[in-house]
């Protein structure tokens, strides 16, 4: 059975690239792409304009709807999904507090999954980083990451959501260098960002004690990465009931 | 408070390591040594005859006993266990049948602990394994481990310990090298054994999929890693209760 | 100054990929490109049968063509270069006996690069490989390499390399795995083949002694990587004269 | 043939490595220690006053002298060798200009070797290092090392020299930590420094550009390293001529 997709933000990055990550994958089809403007076609899917996503998604029997676009496309998106009842997976990012609400209210009236980050890998790491950070007490920690040298902002968000995993199972401070004297406190977690090239995204984190090393460590190698996971999420929330999920849960059916 | 310990094998590589690395730690004291032959002092420790074993488990008020030998010289110490009612931690390896029962019988009069690899790292290592083997079903999966080059046996008994792990959660099936003409299948795990200098000893597990990559790896840095995880052993079993005790609840202790 | 590029293959996997890059980069431009039949415009670039190359470079005064193809596509633009007095790069590979020949007779009338591998990083690497066993002697050499799960030949051609550059500098014999008894001979080395998800490519030389490891790694992030080395030789190539041409002369005239 | 190897310092760290070193090697011997006072056996191998060497030197029949003491403890050993006419291999450091001019003054009547790091993989990976950053213009450079938590000065003195190893052949400016808005400059090198656990030290460089990573990365497993390359240097300054020599040549001559 082939989950039908509708695509918001289509002509975007990431809109293109969950096209093409649908093109290679057996159980998906994306059915239409909705933008800002008509786009014609992309990768083969028609594409129109935002206004007329209500009536696409029955045109299409649309199974599960995609976003990633800017906060106000999606409310839109999502007021489509109310309307003719289609599961909504969100991967925009930067909803303010009135715009957070108006995507919690629609989750009353269909299944709507959101996430920040949908690499099954990462929410993976960020289990065993529980795991290891609980379970070997007095060891020390040191977090890396490594990005393209276009990123501007360090460290990068993931590296703040593993350090906040951490913290939530040891009380550590972080120090984001060290140079000259800087002798190393016991509640002292390093966290170093690295740049260079064209880096898709590394993160590391390092447990060291007794004469032994523990390394639990991630790549991205595409931003397709981050695609399956949201095509992934889709054809799970397909068959879920309304409500408010997380991409935890994806993961966890499997 | 300190722990005092003995160690029975005393002048062996191991019993060495032990009462070196106890030496750098508070919190326990190694009081005694036991080998073959009084074997005068090591490391400042006095080292007496195994058959003086129980009344120097007395004489020296001794906490729990830390083991290092071969099979006939862990059963002889715990029988002086049993009679002076001292914990024994067993690292000794090569139990055959009968002796492994005569050694669980022991376990019914003391509290007794047996394990093959006191690396605390190691074990984290086997549950995060667990953990994402479980949760990143359909990810390739390849195992690598490297030793300094006079190790003979391939591949090494922990990287054994980590296939049967992920056997448990999935049916792989081992490959040892791949030469020519060699497609993957996709219930295949590569297991690779690099051999060079004094590598103390690694292993790492790939798990890789839809355009990402986890890596999960561990390194011994020394053989005191193993010496410190039998003192932790030492250390919690002396208030323990009689029975047989595996490695993972002194973790799970902290 | 922008150096005028002509695309042979220019449909194919690897043509299009040089297009692509080529359109982030400065200094370069893909002006039209030449493929088996006509295939219209590809990234906004004019394609125009093979059968017109000829006239093709010189009506977008091409400064040089960049080959992807197959031999005998090859053969035939190279005719039209050295009718067209242009510079030629040479991509594609599997050229037999004959149709090598032919390639080296059109190098004594244009300037013409051959290389069967683009990446600059995996030269410098071949040299630091080179340096390193040649310094290191009685050190272990094990060599690795991981590629996706699609690659069915073992090992990479790239990892064929670099072992023959080991044995310029020393005397091995490769094993290509290790299992149950197997202890290692000094001349021996390691040489292991990974699969697994989606990677690009990596190729990693250890060399462990004297409790130290020298270790020498090239990840390739993508395909890109070829393209853009192949669009250096072909702005290096427009200012060359006649004959045949090495990548690393590339290199080092940076 | 056996070279007749006396260490001064020989109750220090490093001079017990030394000696350790030594007696798991063939084609060296220790055969005496020279202390700040009468320290008796070590490892087997006499150790007698500083006050004593010149006489020592002449009775032990030595061949070469190994040096890790303090600057003052050298320049005394120094006078013994010059006296004795026994080559001198320094790896103590911290000498003023004062005391560096009156080695350099032995060195004139004796073969003399000082060296600030006697590993050979490192001596290598400054080789591979300038190679790499002279043929990849343009690529991003990362430098990262890790060392135990009670290191207290950050970069290591290691790390400061691969710095500048690459500024000799492009100028670069190093960072040494990121946080928050931290655009990259072209001509920046993130310098970084982990502290962790027990970890004997590691130097990496990341050399990145063109959607591809060149990684060259160096790990002592143990401070034996240094001993193993002081002892190298010890066999081959026995048979060189008087004058100032430095550990690259030590390297060449295998």
């Amino acid at each position: 059975m082939t989950t039908a997709i509708a695509v918001n933000g289509a002509a975007g990055r990431m809109g293109r690239t969950v096209i093409e990550t649908a093109a290679e994958r057996d159980g998906v089809e994306v059915v239409v792409g909705f933008h800002a403007t008509d786009a014609g076609e992309i990768g083969g899917v028609p594409v129109v304009g935002s206004g007329e996503a209500a009536d696409a998604l029955a045109e299409y029997e649309v199974d599960a709807v995609v976003d990633f676009s800017v906060p106000e496309a999606a409310l839109s998106v999502a007021d489509a999904c109310v309307e003719a009842e289609v599961p909504l997976v969100v991967g925009t990012t930067g909803f303010d507090g009135d715009s957070f609400d108006a995507l919690e209210a629609a989750s009353d009236e269909i299944p709507l999954l959101k996430a920040t980050n949908f690499s099954r890998g990462i929410q993976v790491l960020l289990r065993t980083v529980r795991e290891a950070v609980g379970a070997l007490d007095g060891y020390d920690l040191e977090l890396m990451e490594t990005h393209h040298n276009e990123k501007v902002d360090a460290p990068s968000g993931t590296a703040n959501t593993i350090l906040e995993t951490i913290q939530e199972e040891r009380d550590v401070e972080p120090v984001y260098g060290r140079e000259g004297h800087a002798p190393r406190d016991d509640d002292e977690i390093g966290v170093f960002a690295r740049r260079a090239g064209d880096v898709r995204g590394e993160h590391e984190l390092v447990l060291a004690g007794n004469d032994e090393v523990l390394n639990l460590s991630h790549r991205a190698e595409d931003r397709g990465v981050f695609a399956a996971g949201a095509l992934d999420a889709a054809v799970w929330l397909a068959d879920r009931g309304d409500g408010w999920h997380e991409f935890d849960e994806v993961i966890d059916a499997e």
